[in-house]
């Protein structure tokens, strides 16, 4: 029985990953955290048991409580401010709240147990402005972030090496790319683009047509399904210290997902570019290589593109 | 007539920097602000009109106000939390206060001053761990911090590029190297050492006896009066958005540092290591190049090692 504590206990990925446990019969006792109300029920679960506190992870006492009486053997540190859009609005403020809640999390556990281990959850933003002959990414390039979101990821995934070299503590940190999935809120770009475009074939939406922003920029998605798995095996197998990005190794447009999606729906439609969509310096193009997870953990992709934006469809088809 | 803010007004670097203008017959407003109220009188100065408040750097709004009305051409951001050791002890605290501070100014200056130049002040400290064949340190090499205040100051320096390349700000960016120079404080090691030695020389201090962290370790030392030389040259001369390195080209370990100083004192003592004054995880050979800086403003280095350790010496000679 692993004792696993989660922050973002709300979020998307963290159901995905009590769904895994569920799922793989894999015996565990999960602390959840949240900055918000709960609305999770897992009662049904028979693997997993799930105990849940609503708190503000930059109140450090009652954190310090929680994991000095819990006693973790991992966390999954998901909880972020991860909106890079938000970052470009107030640096300043997104860039303090993700280190507050790091250095707390990181600070409790040096004082009260040491011996955990921690996933520390980055970004392939981390990776910054790329050129076409620098893709794949691989994890021993050079990070030269470009948002103040990116530059929080990389200070995190820094200070992560900080807190296992010089203290001992026991971290594995990723690079994660875009993750899509059922069940994703629609200020991500994908679960966006499949809401409007089920709105559209069911009549509810009149205009036929999708007004984005930069649709030209390649991004490597993998499903939340598969990251959830990464993230299980880290904890048994990854090497404490180590970066390991987590993608399928494959980039598409954002033009292509939505004309994949338009075929799987049967639709045509009008896009439009808003200028306001578009971030200020963004990335052009992003696919990383997953072979050193592959290699650490034997961790294979199993949901195609496809299959995803078929299952997203169906989501919003369901709750639409 | 330059308008120029300096933060960490105090400390020994900003000494020197207006001792610079005054010298180099540079008409200049200076502005300062400093956590601890100011002893420092410039009033007889011909060049330079200095005025002053003490505030602290996380009070955003008093800052503002200021930046506001003197509306600098250039601002010299020294102040920081500037040691490694503290760094260790107090890993949160210091990387919070050293983000705090930086991220306050630059969202001051977005606001209120969008045109003038700062000039961010970062560390050799950044490079983290080399190998021997990597020095000298170039710009372009990845970096890879090893302390806490190193993370602090990478965060710092990518920050600064968001700023410039997001934001239209006009920041240009150093690694500065170890400094020395006759007026610094005895906490750091080779001011330290030299007053030690001057203490021996005099009979003061009885034991002939240097207690001492690992000396093996090999710096790249820079004289402050040259340091500030070329920040002034990258004030005028520096491209947006760049970073320099701020160095000698030429390492050296502490304990040649020792030895030589022992020479100019004409005395012998004893050496001893204390495992407690030795750094976790601490950078064994930093040397850099400055040929960027070089290229870039001109500039070249005028006060060589001995030179300064004789200036240091005598500092201390005649202030105990």
């Amino acid at each position: 029985m692993k004792k696993i504590l989660i922050t973002g206990f709300n979020g998307f990925v963290s159901g995905h990953f009590i769904n895994y446990l569920e799922k793989n019969n894999i015996k565990s006792e999960i602390f959840g955290i949240d900055i918000n109300k709960s609305e999770m029920d897992y009662s049904i679960f028979e693997n997993v048991i799930t105990s849940f506190v609503q708190l503000d992870l930059l109140e450090r006492d009652s954190l310090e409580n929680i994991i000095y009486n819990f006693q973790p053997n991992y966390i999954l540190h998901l909880a972020s401010y991860s909106s890079v859009g938000f970052s470009w609005k107030n640096p300043s403020l997104s860039f303090r709240n993700n280190m507050n809640i790091f250095l707390n999390l990181m600070e409790v556990v040096r004082e009260v147990n040491p011996s955990c281990r921690i996933l520390s959850v980055g970004s392939s933003e981390e990776y910054g402005n790329v050129t076409k002959d620098k893709v794949p990414l691989k994890e021993e390039y050079s990070l030269e972030p470009v948002s103040p979101y990116a530059v929080a990821r990389v200070s995190q995934e820094q200070l992560s090496k900080v807190y296992c070299d010089g203290y001992g503590l026991d971290v594995v940190m990723t690079r994660s790319f875009n993750h899509i999935g059922p069940g994703q809120k629609d200020i991500f770009v994908i679960s966006s683009f499949a809401k409007q475009l089920v709105e559209i074939k069911k009549g509810i939406k009149k205009e036929r047509k999708l007004v984005t922003g930069d649709i030209s920029v390649v991004r490597d998605f993998l499903d939340v399904r598969d990251v959830v798995d990464a993230y299980y095996k880290l904890f048994a197998h990854g090497v404490k210290g180590e970066v390991y990005n987590i993608c399928s190794g494959n980039g598409i447009s954002l033009r292509e997902v939505i004309d994949i999606m338009c075929g799987i729906l049967d639709i045509q439609i009008d896009l439009e570019t808003d200028s306001n969509l578009i971030r200020p310096n963004d990335n052009k193009i992003i696919i990383g290589t997953n072979e050193k997870l592959k290699a650490a953990t034997g961790w294979v992709q199993k949901i195609k593109l496809k299959k995803s934006l078929e299952d997203i469809i169906s989501y919003w088809d369901k709750k639409i």
